[in-house]
């Protein structure tokens, strides 16, 4: 969706190292916003990206219009059962129903061997890997690492929006995501992470946590009380002023 | 689905006269049948298909196992909206859904320039063609006629399960639909053309009219009343015995 940072950049890198041809797509998909304030600020610097894409050597960019990728509203609708109705599906909803549609209409447009998308965004991840199984997509996906910042803030083109004070405190959801690795791998129960998590996010003026979960990091099935022998992933939402954040993080335990 | 006649060879023939290359898929889609018995009924007469096709100079024949298909059942649905609400999708609930993922896995797999079917499944048609459309699929959708018996009965691979005197009446549907056609265009109301085309199918022992509906041929939303500057498909579906058929006509009014 373009406001293009390292994290992009990033999966463009990897892309050149591994193919002939790597093609970018920016497109602001109006269809997987379920609230309109949040498309309308949402942020679109297509010279500034345009300039990174070409010092990044992206072979091909395809920035199609409204018009050219709906010229109408679809009557197709997809639903993900149980991968829609937790986290971010269950905050935005239809959101994944959006999401599924304007990738399988990238991938049948644009027809990628491989495609690379970031582990900050895992459960949008799960959503196209489910789309691409069920619907024989002859694609490899990769899930390319979350690029942070040094203070450990997740990269996230809604980074801009932050105020200054905001922004300082913002590493605080990568801190609680590793203190919850840590607690989880001491034997701490779920729930009490996410109370501890809940609080110390709560306590900070501006700051306002959505939802932390641990989930199945195959199926995203939510997981309570004590888990062992299971790949987990950790997330966590939050809004700090009116800015959405997300993260996450895997843990093998 | 194989169980090949006249009908199928018709669209191997007009794809050998525009393509390079054509491909026939093969696959009793278990996952389209919302009824148990009718999916083990259906006919697979394997060796008599692949010598129709051979002498038809199809060049590839695709045949997967279920297996290879659905290595474990999708977790993504597909929901048309109106377009399966209606008529085939009011009768046979989640039908055009298996339709939907199964065609979109086999356009995938082989990736088609052109694909052809057979407008005796016109809803599917329609259905399809929105698949094509919303998620961009680069396809191009040919419905072909159906091809009839000399006494006009659509050819069908459920036609061999008809009894003798069963066969014997089975060519009133086009009977009744041309009988349709004939009292619209004399602008005799939708709802006095259905109430005759049922007293017909239902006067003769074994025959019982599912459904007779007239629909907008784009949208197919369904019609009543008068109608006039439109292209209106006229689709009826009947029970003869315990043999399901279909058939359907399109008229400009």
């Amino acid at each position: 969706m373009g406001a293009l940072h390292e994290g992009h950049l990033a999966l463009i890198n990897s892309s050149k190292l591994a193919n002939h041809i790597t093609v970018c797509s920016i497109f602001v998909n109006p269809t997987q916003f379920n609230n309109k304030e949040d498309l309308a600020k949402y942020p679109r610097p297509i010279d500034a990206d345009r300039q990174k894409l070409e010092e990044a050597n992206c072979d091909v960019l395809f920035i199609p219009s409204e018009n050219q990728m709906y010229d109408e509203l679809p009557r197709l609708k997809f639903d993900f059962g149980d991968l829609e109705t937790v986290m971010e599906g269950q905050f935005r909803p239809g959101h994944f129903n959006g999401v599924g549609i304007v990738v399988a209409k990238l991938f049948n447009i644009v027809q990628p061997d491989i495609s690379y998308f970031g582990q900050k965004d895992y459960q949008q991840f799960l959503v196209i890997s489910t789309l691409v199984k069920d619907l024989s997509f002859q694609i490899q996906l990769v899930c390319h690492p979350t690029i942070r910042e040094k203070d450990g803030l997740a990269l996230s083109s809604r980074n801009l929006r932050l105020r200054f004070e905001e922004r300082a405190i913002a590493p605080l959801i990568y801190k609680c995501l590793q203190s919850a690795i840590s607690d989880f791998k001491k034997g701490i129960s779920i729930e009490r992470i996410k109370e501890q998590v809940s609080e110390e996010i709560n306590s900070h003026a501006g700051f306002k946590l959505e939802y932390i979960e641990f989930a199945d990091a195959n199926t995203l099935s939510l997981l309570e009380g004590y888990v062992k022998n299971k790949k987990v992933v950790i997330c966590l939402a939050a809004f700090l002023g009116t800015v959405r954040l997300i993260d996450n993080v895997i843990v093998e335990i």
